[in-house]
């Protein structure tokens, strides 16, 4: 027989078990605490009508899609959830509660040029939560609880959740007269931590046409610096002069007055005049997360407050809220840097009973009873020598093997071998799942390191 | 703005959030499960290369697949998950430990000619062992015992896994000089269920070419019944005869010799000889499971042991054993039949806590101190009257309501109402946490219903 050499595609992440097993952690972390926060499971088709997902249409987004025919149809595979969930809202809007509140982890498809650490096929996790004609500023404070819970979930503790608002933003260049150039002056100043303050006013004044006195206003603005309640008094300096940015004062006010209520730590929240987001659809509130000891990685966990979720395909206003993090990037940059916590079980198994007489069905028995007390466990059934199969349990990773012969089943009890420390008790069955139980309780740390 | 006509496309299963959340708990016992018995989480890619995909080539499976180009690439989706294991599996041999367990629930696609209950995009939810050159029988005695706890764990008791080997079947095929002609032989006794008995003998003699008396013998083989027992018993009849008869029954035998101490009750196992799985890669155990009330559905988990799972990528023998259950299939069936239990809470959160007060920091901490204990809680601050607060509660079906007004505020307490029994507590939020887990616990049922 001819024979074709495995490979997998390039920018398609495929791990090997023991990884996969953290970054199963991970989702597990994002779905537990989604469902904390009343978001409900979304799960919404990877292919869909490419009509309907290029709505919005135009620039790069056309360019990576994956998009086939099939039969008659001209199909698509999602770039976003973003867009299927506005064509879900739309089209079920009738059989849906608002707020809606929903949480999707899922594959999303880009074509891009192949390239170390950027994926074509990749994991977004995302909430959002849909009013109907409108949605309370509560909605926004309560993000940054939700983002500090699942970065606390993955074992972290350096990181910010940075927030600002749009509207303040606006507002403040509609004190300056520049109202109409806002979004290229969004764009622009939001690429201040890539290329500095002196750029920015390059392209400030020679690409949008500002002043240099504008461009100086504006780089005075989103220096402000200090505590949260410094920023705000210091925003407070420019009230009373425009309507838009009053509002978005007051909103930051909003989210930020209930943070010590929702649990988040000032140190892990910061008022961020500098943070925009590029896209013109955000409205209010805008968030970005970093981690403290690793600014290169640049934001984790972004999104913001809109007006128009499905504008393309309801003229109903439903204005929402919503996060996104980038998680197959997000893992495989904490791998490539070494902050995944290999000392984590991420074995297939909590223990591999080992049967050493000729009939297992005792073996069998203790299995079943040790998993019916929730202890994940392998029977190895394999024909090999002892050492063979000791070596198995190293090679998987599993923290506790049990081993069963003539003396343990005379006494209805097995011996249970920490692999890591190599000690070794003779108990009963019950007992071992406690022990191994306990053992790893005692074992569990962090799934991503700080250092 | 001209807008479009949102749509989900035909073949493409999109649940209402009610009907997602049983879907996500269906797939939680599988991973639990699964999980129990020391299978690793597996994640392979959607698309792959085409060529690989399709390394086994040829038939309905070219027909039905997605396939595309990207740039120079020839890209196809997944039509399954077994092609992609054996990829995986030949492309890391390096890298694994063998005997390797994986589980992996993960769409496929096939664009099958659009129908009612047909689906182009499909959860499939496998588990397979794969060995390095050999795999002990154990494995295959293993499967039932998985297969059992996952249906338990939907809530199921009325149901029953049905085994065969083919070497049974081959050796008696070759006890009636009928050995090339077993495949044949096969497939069509595979359609027994289907089409009876008299057309399954009129295509053994009309299409197979065997004679009446040859074509009277397989039917009355196959038509042994009884206790697991009494059919090894009337087996032991034919022993002795035929080298791969015999170990097949041998291997029979071992699979069900174990069966109590793996928990798997006498009347949730059958030993069946008309199970013969039609494809040719089956060499061992084969598996059908039924639901006893619902033999119109089929088998909604089948599976069995194959000795090359890589032959299209390695020369190495790689022999496994796996089952596969065909998820949004068996849901969208169970829902059709009114099987899924709409007692079960599926609303997005457990408690909705609707603050009384100007000020709702206090509603904010309550609503923390909640989801700290475990509660999936909303916070609703929409500003809308209580009358529409508490039909939003009832539109999402949420099991309990929380008020939280000023004489709570006041002495410390919420106001806690079991909106389905009208029942009202006020207690302190540490109460009202264990009051609710208590609550939900003991209306905890089965995700199945049975009737």
């Amino acid at each position: 027989m001819e024979r074709i050499t495995p490979r997998t595609l390039s920018g398609f992440m495929e791990l090997l078990p023991a990884k996969q097993a953290k970054m199963e952690k991970m989702m597990q972390v994002l779905r537990d605490t989604y469902s904390l926060y009343g978001f409900s499971a979304l799960d919404t088709p990877v292919i869909e009508d490419a009509k309907i997902l290029l709505a919005k249409g135009g620039g790069e987004t056309e360019k990576q899609i994956y998009r086939f025919q099939k039969g008659d149809s001209d199909l698509a595979l999602r770039f976003d959830l973003t867009v299927p969930l506005a064509k879900y809202v739309a089209l079920h809007y009738n059989e849906l509660a608002f707020p809606f509140r929903r949480y999707q982890i899922g594959k999303v498809y880009r074509g891009e040029r192949a390239q170390r650490g950027r994926f074509r096929e990749f994991y977004q996790a995302d909430i959002d939560i849909i009013g109907d004609g409108k949605l309370d500023i509560m909605n926004e404070a309560e993000i940054p609880a939700i983002i500090y819970r699942v970065f606390r979930g993955f074992g972290l503790t350096r990181f910010q959740i940075r927030v600002n608002n749009r509207k303040i933003l606006s507002g403040f260049y509609g004190m300056l007269g520049l109202s109409e150039k806002s979004g290229d002056i969004m764009r622009t100043v939001d690429k201040l931590d890539k290329i500095g303050a002196e750029k920015v006013s390059a392209i400030l004044v020679d690409d949008c046409g500002l002043t240099d006195q504008q461009a100086g206003e504006i780089l005075k603005f989103i220096a402000i610096r200090g505590t949260n309640a410094e920023v705000l008094s210091a925003l407070e300096g420019y009230a009373g002069r425009n309507e838009i940015f009053d509002l978005g004062l007051a909103e930051l006010q909003a989210v930020t007055k209930n943070l010590s209520a929702f649990g988040v730590p000032e140190e892990n929240f910061a008022v961020d005049l500098t943070i925009a987001r590029g896209l013109d659809y955000y409205t209010g509130t805008v968030y970005e997360t970093t981690l403290l000891d690793h600014p290169e990685i640049g934001s984790v966990c972004s999104g913001g407050r809109y007006d128009n979720l499905a504008e393309f395909y309801t003229d109903r206003p439903l204005p929402g809220v919503g996060i996104s993090i980038g998680l197959t990037r997000l893992f495989y940059v904490l791998d490539e840097q070494g902050l995944l916590n290999d000392k984590l079980p991420s074995a297939p198994c909590d223990a591999l009973v080992l049967p050493m007489t000729e009939d297992v069905s005792k073996a069998v028995a203790l299995a079943e009873t040790l998993r019916s007390a929730g202890v994940r466990v392998q029977l190895y059934s394999e024909q090999k020598k002892f050492k063979q199969k000791m070596s198995y349990g190293d090679k998987i990773g599993v923290p506790y093997t049990i081993l069963l012969g003539e003396d343990e089943i005379a006494e209805g009890k097995c011996s249970v071998k920490n692999m890591a420390t190599g000690e070794q008790v003779k108990c009963t069955p019950e007992e071992a799942a406690n022990h191994i139980l306990q053992g790893l309780s005692d074992a569990n740390g962090p799934l991503i390191l700080e250092k």
